[in-house]
Formats: structure tokens, sequence, C-alpha cells
């Protein structure tokens, strides 16, 4: 497959706090920029006809709902509601209509609409929100699961890690990533039970290129390409990652601007720097969370993105279906699944 | 009590990676600044000497041994060797001798040893490292436990956030500090069933200002004065947000040296902000983590502490003396279970 193979994408267009004018504006930005890309918007037409930019290779399926952000029942919701944009989106997916989805939908509905709809890959046991993190120091990093299981065994984990190697390797042409397993120190025999379960069970893999246990602080300075952990503390971990990074640029501003000279300063010779610095930070650039575990490329977005986020997002979703990683650990699945049925 | 009472604390001399020299530089500094302040340093009397200007205030208690920052099997060398100088500094609390000790020594070790020589304030279940956290909007805030338990039960959490109330009231002058849980969704039912379990249990408290779930994303911009959670979800939480400042620091720095002009500009006015702002992110002015739970006041400062830093935990330590915390919670505890004894 190269790279001038057609690739057709759904995107909820109604998803996320913007919608649909930031998701459409976005799927302006993404046709111009991708010229083998075809994008199958899902929503309310009239409202997505507002901002689209008439072109062959964009279409519509009309929806008449959506899921909100606030839903509090999302399994109802997506159980009772058959015309949901979102659902359409995923079932276009799990119909092969289209390659991948892009979503800017709630965290949890998405999950539960990939668990019900696209399903899992064959042998797949549980499934994995996996951001992709800001690239400090020059490096991009996976960090998994973020959310989509709030506790994991340790061959959960295992097998979310050998998922992610698939996906680096397939998609981003990383020979061998190094897999470290996050936890409180960075000897072996650190962390709860389940953590010293998980340091063992990935060490033994001989599929997995084990780093060893990572402590949160090194994250941004290891050699580690995957971080795994359960959807609780990998979601601590990202929040706080968040949390920090915003406040420090807050404490940034206010010190720029506590002197007249730093604030002269800035306006004169550091304001693009700066962009530079907020750009990096704010990991606009990033293009969303992916969804391991299910048989399609599924993308979520930030509920927050704008036009240009969402064209990342889009972006990073081409790059999955490019790479072809759900083939590829669909057929590792069913090779391991036949081993052991011959074993038996 | 007033600012005047003369205040003798213990210090581990022999502690942290730049030990002696840093420690007792640090001393000199907290001496020449606090007057109301006594000292008596534990610790290699030679080495400590070659560094210490002498001071009424001062005295040295010679020890021949300490604890390896290194060291594999804390528990056993506090057990055996009886003239560490940090089990020594933590003998003159638990003699009243001295109403406090800061060290830079190992964590595990210091928990270790407060817990065998200090030991716990009868009622306590659990003891808690409790660090105060770089004052990001302004606030200063405490998050508990970072790593003195692994795991905690919903009771344990709910006693440690008891301590940090009483601390921050009788230290701090902060009345009815408001109470988060450290949580992956700020709405009721969230999270682990630890988790849902300690939510309940908080609310509960009449003694507790109890403010509902928080998000790591939200810690800093929250009203919260104190977030709590176990040591293994504290220790990540932690343990990220130290991460993230510095990637972002060194992303910043990047940035600045990316142009002639924004270097130009960093170099002419920007300086002073900037070391400024360095120093709010670094956290130095925080003076280390408070050991709740022990009879005594325990400060563990960062094991790269510099004179400064070190100086500063010193402080903290004095501060948390004269708040007289420890009492008033022994004397809380010590209702609550002649309470007890009455209902039974």
């Amino acid at each position: 497959m190269t790279d001038t193979t057609r690739i057709k994408l759904a995107v909820d267009a109604m998803g996320g706090d913007f919608a649909p004018k930031e998701i459409v504006k976005g799927v302006n930005l993404a046709i111009k920029n991708n010229p083998n890309l075809e994008l199958v918007l899902y929503g309310d037409e009239s409202q997505i006809k507002e901002y689209l930019e008439e072109n062959e290779r964009v279409s519509i399926v009309h929806c008449s709902s959506k899921l909100d952000m606030g839903v509090k029942d999302p399994i109802r919701e997506i159980r009772t509601n058959k015309d949901l944009s979102l659902s359409k989106a995923f079932q276009a997916v799990h119909d092969h209509e289209c390659a991948g989805a892009v979503t800017c939908g709630p965290t949890q509905g998405v999950v539960v609409a990939a668990h019900m709809i696209v399903k899992k890959v064959p042998g797949m046991q549980r499934i994995a929100l996996c951001p992709i993190m800001p690239e400090f120091g020059g490096k991009s990093r996976l960090l998994l699961d973020v959310g989509a299981n709030v506790e994991l065994r340790p061959e959960h984990i295992v097998q979310i890690a050998h998922f992610a190697s698939v996906y680096l390797k397939e998609s981003n042409g990383v020979e061998n990533p190094l897999v470290g397993l996050v936890n409180i120190g960075s000897e072996p025999g650190k962390g709860r039970e389940v953590d010293k379960e998980t340091y063992e069970a990935l060490k033994n893999d001989p599929q997995i290129n084990f780093f060893g246990n990572i402590e949160p602080k090194e994250m941004f300075f290891s050699d580690c390409d995957i971080l795994v952990t359960d959807g609780y503390c990998g979601n601590l971990v990202l929040k706080t990652l968040e949390g920090t990074a915003k406040a420090v640029g807050k404490e940034l501003e206010k010190a720029i601007k506590s002197s007249f000279w730093s604030s002269l300063g800035y306006v004169l010779f550091m304001k693009g720097a700066m962009k530079k610095f907020k750009k990096k930070v704010s990991g606009d650039d990033v293009g969303g969370a992916l969804l391991f575990g299910v048989d399609g490329v599924i993308v979520k977005s930030h509920g927050s993105s704008n036009a240009y986020t969402f064209s990342k997002a889009i972006e990073r979703c081409a790059m999955g279906v490019r790479g072809n990683y759900v083939e590829v650990m669909k057929q590792r699945l069913s090779a391991e699944s036949s081993d052991q049925n011959q074993d038996k």
C-alpha cells in the first residue's frame, strides 16, 4: 500500500464542544492538505452544510441525533437511539464502508460505542485508550490505558502493550518499540501486587522489548516509546500532565507580565518563540487518542478540539489506516489462538 | 506560644546527595535568618566542622555512620545499626530532646525510621508522606499520601485527611481547609471501588470540609487546600508533576534559544522574570515533605537539596512545631478513643 491509495474515513460531525462548526472546518482543512483522503460526515445535514466547503471527496450522511457531552447513561443512549451520529460513523467502520473513524464525542460514550458497534478484534480481552503525548525532547510517546478500563489484570496490560508495539512498528516505522511499565520506583519489586505481576509478565514475554519500570518523572527523558499502566493510573498521569503544563504556562505568563521590561522584551523579541513553545506544550499537533483493541482505526480527539486540532486527528487516523496495524494484530492473535488450539 | 519561643530541632547532617556540605550550609543559613532557632546536628563531627559557622545555637552529636541513599534493606539497617545519623536525630525527637527533625535521607528509610523510632501518634493507623506542592496560582496545597503506603483503605485516607486539616489550621491558620479526593472524574461514583467508598466516608465525616472528587488537571485551579489519595497514586501524581514541569522548562529554554532575536530579548529583558519563574516551578521554596501521623514534626527534604532548599525545610519544620498540630491531633484522637470506649 502506498501513500497514493485513497483512504475513506467516517467523521462524527456532531461530537465535541464546538461541533459541528470546528469539526467541519477541520474537515475542510484535512481535505485540502491530503489529496488522497475521502471523508463521510455523519450529522445534521443542514448544520454541516453551513460550514462545509464543497468537494467531491466529502459526503454527508444525515443523522437526526447526537450523543451529548454530558450524557448520563451513554450505554442506554447508544443501545436505544439508532440514529446517533457517533453510532452511525462507527457502524460504517464495522461494515467496512470506511477504514476508520474520528470523533470528539465524550470519552466514555466513544469507548462504549466502539465496544458495541465496531467490536473488539477476536482474541483481544480489553480495549485501551491511548493518547499520544506532547513530543517533549523531540520524541513521541504512547501512554495507555488512560481510561477505557479502571482496572486491568497483568495479561490485559501485556496484550495492550502488544497492540501498541504493533501500531508503532506498522504505522510509525519504529522497530522494536521499547515498553516501560509506569510505576512509583524504577527497581523491580516496586508498586502494588498487580504491578509486580505485570512486571514479570512483560519481562518474560519474548515479543515485548521491555525497559522495566519507569517513574513518571523520567517519562519524558527516557527512551521508552510506550508507557503501559491501568486506566485509572494512566488517566491520573495524563491529567496531571495536562494540569501541570497549564499551570506552568500561566506562571510563565505572570512572570513575563510582572515587570515593564520583561513585557517589552516579550513584545519586541519573544512572541515567536513563545508561540512555538505554547503550541508544543498544548499538544494541539498530537491529534487525539487512539482506541486500541477494536476492529478498526478509531481516533478520539479532545472535546474542546478546534479545526486545526481536528484536522490533525483526521490525519492521525489516516496514518493508522495506512499502517494497517489492526490487520497485523488480528493475524497475530489468530495465529496465537490456533497455536493454543493445537496445544490442546 | 509566641514566635520568640526558642525551638530546638534535630538535623540529620549526613542525608542526601550533597551531605554534609549543603546540609551544613543550609544550617548556617537557617540559624542566621531565624534568631529563635536552635539546631543539633547528627553526623560525622569532623566533616560537619569543615562547613559549620560556629554559633552558640548549634551543636553536634557525632554519629559514626549514615543511611546510604541506595540502601537496599533500610529496615534491617535501621534495626541493626544504632549509630545512624538519621536514627539518632529521630531518637532525639522521640525522647523530647528536640521538637522536630529534618533530613534529606532516602524516603523509604525515613518512613521506616519514623515508624520504628519516632512512632505513630496513639490511635493513628497509618503515617503519610505529604509534600507541599509548588504554589501555582498563589495558593499552597498539600498532596498526600505520596508513598508511605502503597495502598490505603478508606478509613486510613479519612484519618490522614484529618491530620492534614489540623496541620493547615494550626500551623498555617487555614480555617476549615477544603479536602478533595484525587480521582479520574469529578462526579460521585467515579474511580475504583476504594475511591467510591472513600468518597462516601469523606462526605459523611462531619469534621472534614469535603470538596468532592478532584481531577489532577484541575488541582492547581481549584480551591482545595488538601488533596488525598493512596501512596501509589499520590506518588504517580507528584512524579508526573515533577517530570512535566522539568520537560516544559526544557522546551521553553529550547524555544528561547531557537532564534537570535529571542535569545537577545531574553538576555536584555527577561532574565529576571525567568529566574522568578524557574524558582516558582522548581519548588525550591517549598521546603520538603511532612511526615504526618508520627509523634513529632518530621520534614523530609529532597535528596538533591542544596543549602537554600534545606534551610527552607528547616523553617518548615520550625513552623510545624510552632503550630503545635501534633499535640492537637493527639488530643483529638485520644478524645475519640475515650468516646468509643464509653460507647462500648
